[in-house]
């Protein structure tokens, strides 16, 4: 604080997010005062080379040295938007030590060290804020912790991912192959350079690591999620799930079971008629089962300059009324309970699958034999016939299965000479 | 607080949301401490009569007096789920007056009296806070206040009643009438045996007040709201509508403008692409649009007894963490600027209208003729054969416009022999 009694907060990074936060402090300077009661100014911005000028950035405000800003005690916030692990955990860990309160977007490092860090955080009595990390400018950490605070939460499924959902939406909508839609999304910026944390799923794994620890007041980092990309999606799985009533999403799951906590990222048949089947393009949202609110979804932008810059700004404005009040620390880790995480192959759920079959008498009997004898049960089946005389393609839903299962079935299929191929297996949510 | 430094509620009311939270605290008794370090328990239940027996509900914590609960030094928190306005409000303000932390659920209240009690509250360093009077268990008034509070909010747009929606979604799904549709919502107990306050937009217009009041900081109240409910809406509008893309949602919408605020409750038209128009059956959503966030929406059950008391719950959580930390009254009344409402008559919107008119050369002109005298431009129209030989249906959509300078022309309307009936004027959302 300086001498007046203004909060002053250090920025790490000025990239995308960081310059979206510095517009966001000067825009709202007038109305933080009236929000919490005392100003806020900028006291530092760090960044790789602090000689290098940034339109409208006073070049004094500029260090790339992180020990000027960690020295400075006038500096009460510190917000992090570098991301990466290192050295932003570094940064992180030595400003709580420092007394320092800090609010992050950080969502690589939340899902791998956000146990040790809020743990830290709780010691030195100061706030550690993460609405950023997931799904962009969509409340969902803090209405979790606090609003839905008098639920169990038994489920929380979320589009968390905006290029993949962009990808899906065209090759839903256009009709595209994903190589088609990978390509338009990487023209339009929604894609990196290298796509693949995207879609993988492993930027929603991190999501969902985060996301599952505050619903189920468990620990659960990354290492704990199974996650599937969308690369072997095709038009074709897309036009045969559209005839039954369903869509294709990425959906980042996580459930509390009797036998422990599953977490997973995959493509998932989604019905035509659930929430989360009419979130298109790049946004985001999350749903929440929980046993007294029953189902509640957010949706929102899960990306970009300004909407993460917004939830980095409500955290700061939170602190700052924490600070004020001289309750810094006073949401922290709300994992108080340790529930193992299922391995997937004991998780339950029921499959589409769509192969390839000679198309001759007895084949039918044979699958749905294999399929019995691992405990399968189908609930739907279509057979279409195909532009060869000699196959038929087989598309068809089980009913709830086991994992184990349903992969013991699969093996079997690949030694029966009557299956040519296995085009796709996706898993059904609901 | 007891000795032992326990938390004590007291619930104002046993009806279905008081019983709910009844349960809901017994429920996450174990739960609570470890999420706020405090352990809750119910000191006094009001009821009217307190020697009937609740099942359940041991009978020492039944009191008809509220005087007994005002005077018990060791109750911390009332819980108001009465209902009603008076003696609702007394009771809120001798309760703050004497020092305790109060959570509603009451829209009629604080749509009416929010102001001043929220005054009160921050004189007295108190929380009062009301999640549940907007939406029911939707996170939407914390998460405007706190994630979304680095944003401008230039609108706020709900479907906030779920009677109304219910019976808009069978009207648009089975085709049923209003009247036919009204008496499924009474037979299934969503609508009450008086149904005015919902179908005619006073209940979505109390909410409407809460919110426009949150989201541009300054006070709005029921008076302020221009309603006009769903009765005349027929199953043909929804029909036509439709046709063009849309359905008819009953939507609560507040806007800052440069001229002032617009707040009205009304059924419009809503495209099918907007996620609105996907809210069905009784569920409710608050779309939001801020500078920085862009749009967000918050989905979920708008009512029911655990959906309530989710909310309810979640308030009495925040106000156990304030009085922890020391810091209750942390965020009050957020209202810091006083912007005036605009008359509905200065708004301006889209109108769907269809009327009757003669079959004949030059009506089409004539009326084309009169909106144009009145600024008003016509953006799609469409003409429909009817079953009498001498009349046409008229159906179109305008472009944007100043609501007086409609009225004025719908009036040079009524004068005009060769329009036989306006049927329907709906305004249109976006």
């Amino acid at each position: 604080m300086t001498e007046e009694g203004n909060i002053r907060i250090a920025i790490l990074g000025l990239g995308t997010v960081g310059y979206g936060i510095f517009e966001l402090l000067k825009r709202q300077r007038e109305e933080l005062k009236a929000k919490t009661g005392l100003q806020a100014e900028i006291g530092k911005i760090l960044v790789r080379d602090a000689s290098r000028s940034r339109e409208g950035v006073p070049q004094q405000l500029l260090t790339d040295c992180f020990d000027e800003i960690l020295l400075d005690e006038t500096i009460d916030i510190i917000v992090e938007v570098m991301g990466g692990i290192h050295p932003a955990y570094e940064y992180i860990a030595k400003s709580l030590r420092a007394g320092k309160n800090v609010v992050t977007a950080n969502k690589d490092l939340m899902a791998v060290h956000g146990g040790e860090l809020l743990d830290l955080a709780h010691q030195t009595k100061r706030d550690l804020l993460f609405e950023a990390s997931v799904a962009g400018g969509i409340p969902i950490i803090q209405p979790m912790k606090q609003c839905l605070a008098g639920n169990y939460i038994s489920e929380v499924v979320g589009i968390v991912n905006g290029t993949t959902n962009y990808i899906l939406t065209k090759m839903t909508q256009e009709g595209m192959e994903f190589s088609e839609a990978l390509a338009k999304a990487t023209e339009l910026g929604y894609a990196e350079a290298d796509p693949t944390a995207d879609i993988e799923g492993y930027d929603a794994g991190r999501k969902l690591a985060i996301l599952a620890s505050i619903a189920f007041h468990s620990r659960v980092t990354f290492d704990d999620v199974h996650t599937e990309g969308i690369t072997k999606i095709t038009a074709a799985d897309i036009r045969y799930v559209q005839e039954m009533g369903c869509v294709i999403k990425l959906l980042a799951i996580a459930r509390e079971t009797e036998e422990g906590i599953e977490a997973s990222v995959q493509p998932m048949l989604v019905p035509n008629r659930h929430p989360l089947a009419a979130v298109n393009d790049v946004f985001n949202a999350v749903f929440v089962h929980g046993d007294a609110v029953d189902d509640a979804m957010f949706y929102g932008r899960g990306a970009g300059r300004y909407p993460t810059a917004s939830a980095c700004m409500g955290d700061i404005i939170d602190c700052m009324r924490n600070i004020r009040f001289g309750c810094t620390g006073r949401i922290g880790c709300s994992c108080y309970r340790q529930v193992t995480v299922k391995p997937m192959n004991k998780t339950r759920q029921r499959y589409f699958l769509r192969m390839q079959v000679q198309d001759k008498p007895g084949v039918l009997a044979a699958i749905a034999s294999v399929m019995g004898n691992h405990g399968v049960s189908i609930k739907q089946m279509v057979q279409k016939p195909t532009d060869s005389d000699h196959f038929a393609e087989l598309v068809l839903i089980t009913d709830v299965v086991r994992e184990a299962d349903f992969r013991n079935a699969l093996t079997d299929f690949n030694e029966m000479e009557m299956i040519q191929e296995i085009s796709s297996q996706i898993r059904v949510y609901g």
